[in-house]
């Protein structure tokens, strides 16, 4: 690795992932460039020593910062690039309903509409994990029903606005069908994606980005 | 509810809860009075029509606000509770560090070692979910590995001193026996939960706090 890779942002990352798009889109708004380096989930790159030496938890997105610190876990990467711009609400409380979000996303959404995703995208079709689908997809028909009670009052998740709380949600709520989850029962969802889709800057989960 | 009541915290919980235990650690330290309104999970108390209006995901920990609002989400309740005050450090990358931690504690720790503890406390002996066990335990110990790794090297996990992040990770990892994973490997891990126990305001996770 040489000097110059310390004087930039790189995200490594796994280009199929919602977690290392909520990255991607926020840096994309955002217009900052970054190198992107792709670890391959499935080859077990993220569990060699090198890798853990970056993220002791073995997990992508992992963000290198200038100095050469690494900062992981998604919606941490997002807060520490939102920070001072337009995607991280002032005020205590509104500051406080955006993590809100984001703990809701990685709690009661993430494992239960990524998870099967990841099953039917990424294992055999005889793989024993396929068991854990029916209860996984309820459990993620629950968090868009309390997305979409969210959203058929409010535009956005917070402060009336497009937040990283929405980028967070956003990442694997748009491909939730690809793990066997309609969206069509949840209109005021469907209305806000479109929205998310209509801002400046928007890049789609499978847009590589342009390394630098 | 009175108008009283709109004048104080109130901390919608259930005694067992690690997760509501942070927010009646942290306020225990801060010598913050609130009032405390215990809400049964296993009797379906925070499904009901009312307990809806208050968090619509339907969990404990709820803190309502001073005004009236509520949130939930118990890692954001200790970011909003926190801001201000020493358990929480400033710098963009501490603070984004603080919640790189908080998320790992939700969902890389909390469903591995909090629910084998609640499997084991509360559901009968032949109950389904106790097949659950061996894969959540073993996904617990990673967890656990992870953080000795930290532990071994640094007295706290953000900033050199006592944060927010060492309450969400202390709260259910000082009962991770109850679950059935033993912390005997985890040298450096047990001396910081005797760092934790030995805070100023320091209260056991049933300790059933004075409400107001």
């Amino acid at each position: 690795m040489n000097t110059q890779s310390f004087r930039m942002l790189t995200l490594f990352d796994y280009l199929d992932s919602g977690n290392g798009y909520k990255a991607r889109l926020l840096m994309s708004h955002l217009g900052l460039s970054y190198r992107y380096i792709e670890v391959d989930i499935l080859m077990g790159q993220t569990r060699t020593r090198d890798f853990l030496a970056r993220n002791p938890n073995g997990r992508i997105p992992t963000l290198q910062l200038p100095d050469g610190e690494h900062l992981w876990e998604s919606d941490a990467i997002l807060w520490y690039l939102a920070e001072g711009t337009d995607f991280l609400p002032d005020g205590r409380l509104l500051r406080a309903k955006v993590l809100q979000w984001m703990f809701f996303e990685q709690y009661s959404h993430e494992p239960n509409v990524a998870t099967p995703r990841f099953i039917m995208r990424h294992l055999p079709a005889d793989d024993p994990r396929r068991a854990e689908l029916p209860q996984r997809q309820a459990r993620g028909r629950e968090a868009l029903s309390v997305m979409e009670g969210h959203l058929a009052v409010h535009p956005w998740f917070v402060a009336g606005r497009y937040t990283i709380a929405d980028i967070a949600l956003y990442a694997y709520t748009h491909v939730a069908e690809d793990g066997g989850i309609a969206l069509e029962p949840y209109p005021a969802l469907r209305a806000w994606l479109a929205r998310v889709r209509a801002q400046p800057g928007y890049v789609g989960l499978l847009d590589r980005p342009k390394s630098i």
